[in-house]
């Protein structure tokens, strides 16, 4: 086995990525707001040995509620569920700096981690919808630029967090009547212009020292951030070129970070449409894009790439001018823009061809295939700098996700890409991602290294 | 069976209630950060039938943590990995209403009732330590005049939160493409001077419709908040008589703001020493008291109780005026003055006594006996308006629950005091409360009712 392997998570969206999936008469939208429909997709998730389970989230309600199964249970707490009733698969929620005090994350995730025996991941979002700002009592949603500055100092506060009890923190000394060392624990002490955090965290520290930290902003601020902080960065790409040039640039903002980028890993959305011939996919695509309702593609549309699309007809061209001008990339609103502005100049779809592009994934990679060619496209993007692996975004669950471990993963692990078994128990060890360093301890022994050299 | 039955909580409070739980051979103070520690004992508590499990919380990390095991799991989380793996019991968490975001919670506990099948419990406090201001960013900890005006507002903006899809908004009409009536999921549309919540929640109604309401306040707002509020009161009592007053007094309350006072349940916390004889129980007693660190019980009672101890002798009597002006109660660690003055005034302890006497729960009441005499103390208290039931608090877990549930448990089942079978599945089933009604949906059908005369 070679000793780079592919990274695979199950992207988990309410019943399925493809925004008709609820009414595809292969899922159970009526199963949504129960545990067990989620510990079953994370129990097979495990069976076929991926990563981990992959939680979106934004503390808010999506506004096409009356055409999509769009509400959804807290991530963290049901990953929870979910690690009482699994064993090794890592367990990735999202969560927001910008509607979150660090203190309270620092703690659910830290329990998560502590639950989990080690197998939490957080997915970093300064949230871009700005309807959350109004379930927090704040006049506007921030900009781009504030949300940024604030997510900066919520990792360095909550890093500090996760750190405040050195791994020896804990000493156990009944016979002393010692339970801690309290010069092991440490304040948190973050005074920035956002946040102060005085600390210490009321909690010891987790398997992990933290858990993995994930990103997904594809603006500048956001690639920044992810080149200082993420371990692993979720993506979304329509072609090999596109997604080569971001994964070089991101590989290359962690190294001018003083970082080996070599344990970062990029992981576009990859959504497959799985037939036994490429025929029967392309069937199973247009079935589900048939059962999309095109009030709900126009308002997901209109308001992800922020253009006006009232009075367009559904079966006439897009006009291109519509899409010109892409701007700058300074928030992921924009860099969905750029997605849709690329289809719509290279492909020249009609405005339904377009909602159905978009339905299955919005923006992400929609595949339509045998196993085999979406095995193929998974190797040639992981084997030429594209990517480390993917967040898979089954179109309908769970039947999209059986087709895909059934028949694609047994590809990928004859191709030596893909693991058979898990070699360790952490979701770090999956990754091939060290337990950060305790900044404590480090400076501690630091300190002690002249003493022990006159010893 | 009489219809009123006793209403038994587990206190699940680190490896034990009594201070030095920590110390004692039969505990196990290295599983503290493990799940299957809090799993373990949930699993006892529901194969004894009892209602719920109760964590108590506080945002910030105990002072006293190099002589005890006091950091902690976050509970919310910690109850939805419980909930994976119990069936039937109650699961209660305590959160404060002063370092949460309604919304972030509202979805926290909403997420808990929904994957554990409608078993979830909120004990609301507002947080009495004023080290967790530091952690959340402020100068100061709010008075309690200002942290129950936010806790009302709180309340106000949460319940409106849960309320915010109707029972049936969730249409799910595949056919026609419509998964919710958007008139039925309504905005929270809270406005405080605290406090604005825009809403809707962004998830469907949980089987509970909310969490069941507790509440553990003693000063004044805290019983004007409880009376308004809980639907169930966690409290601290040495004496029946104080105990009867405070349940009058309560119950009164409810009264006064148009409620039924009946299913309000009033819970003064026990914390049994149990013993085959009265003199077993007492040994058991006094080697849990010598395993007590002085300086830990000088620094708790100093904090809780707010008086100067240093310079006193742990083997003189303890001065009566350093304990003679219990003021008003106008918060909680007056309240707890109250009881520590009352001891001091009634027994004329030692300081070393008072510390032990305090070791073992805070004020709560230790019972120490046979089954027999905890079980007749748990009568009386239930039969003579003292009572509704008990959060029990073993001095050491699991071995007190255990000598709880094998041996108090089964007499007081025979005197038909305790049920022997769950008769239903929800934490409001168990204490006989109602779902609570939907305000919108209650609000259209008062509307109606004209309509339906006209019919």
């Amino acid at each position: 086995m070679p000793s780079r392997t592919l990274t695979l998570n199950l992207f988990l969206h309410h019943v399925g990525h493809h925004e008709a999936a609820w009414r595809h008469p292969s899922t159970r939208p009526g199963a949504l707001f129960s545990p067990d429909y989620y510990v079953d997709l994370a129990q097979r998730a495990e069976a076929a040995k991926l990563d981990a389970v992959f939680f979106a989230d934004g503390p808010v309600l999506h506004g096409g509620v009356e055409h999509n199964a769009v509400g959804t249970l807290e991530p963290i707490l049901t990953l929870a569920t979910i690690a009482a009733r699994t064993e090794r698969i890592g367990l990735i929620a999202t969560a927001s700096t910008t509607y979150y005090e660090p203190y309270n994350l620092a703690r659910l995730f830290g329990t998560l981690d502590h639950v989990s025996g080690g197998r939490a991941g957080w997915n970093i979002v300064t949230t871009s919808s700005a309807d959350a700002s109004a379930n927090f009592g704040l006049d506007a949603h921030p900009d781009p630029a504030v949300r940024y500055e604030r997510a900066e100092e919520f990792l360095q506060a909550i890093t500090r967090l996760w750190d405040s009890w050195e791994a020896d923190a804990v000493v156990l000394d009944r016979e002393a009547g010692r339970y801690a060392d309290p010069a092991r624990i440490h304040p948190a002490a973050f005074e920035g212009s956002h946040l102060r955090v005085g600390g210490p965290l009321n909690l010891a520290r987790s398997p992990q020292g933290r858990p993995v930290l994930v990103q997904a902003g594809a603006s500048n601020a956001g690639r920044d951030f992810a080149a200082r902080w993420a371990e692993a960065i979720f993506t979304a790409h329509q072609r090999i070129e596109d997604a080569q040039a971001f994964y070089a640039d991101v590989k290359e903002g962690a190294r001018r970070h003083g970082r080996n980028p070599g344990p970062v890993k990029i992981l576009p959305g990859i959504s497959p449409f799985i037939g036994s011939t490429e025929a029967e996919a392309r069937n199973l695509e247009r079935e589900f894009n048939e059962l999309t309702v095109p009030e709900y593609g126009l308002r997901q549309l209109g308001g992800q790439a922020g253009v006006d699309l009232s009075g367009l007809e559904l079966d006439e061209p897009v006009p291109v001018e519509i899409f010109a001008d892409a701007g700058d990339v300074t928030d992921n609103s924009r860099s969905r823009f750029q997605v849709v502005a690329g289809i719509v100049q290279r492909e020249r779809p009609t405005l339904r061809q377009l909602l159905h592009r978009l339905a299955g994934a919005r923006g992400h990679r929609v595949v339509v295939g045998t196993p085999e060619q979406v095995a193929d496209t998974i190797t040639e993007w992981f084997t030429q700098g594209a990517a480390d692996g993917f967040n898979v975004m089954p179109p309908a669950l769970p039947a999209g996700l059986e087709a895909f471990t059934e028949h694609v993963v047994p590809i990928l692990q004859q191709r030596g890409l893909f693991r058979t078994e898990y070699a360790g128990r952490t979701l770090r060890d999956h990754l091939g991602l060290d337990v950060p360093e305790n900044r404590y301890t480090a400076a501690r022994l630091a300190a002690a290294v002249p003493e022990l050299t006159h010893a």
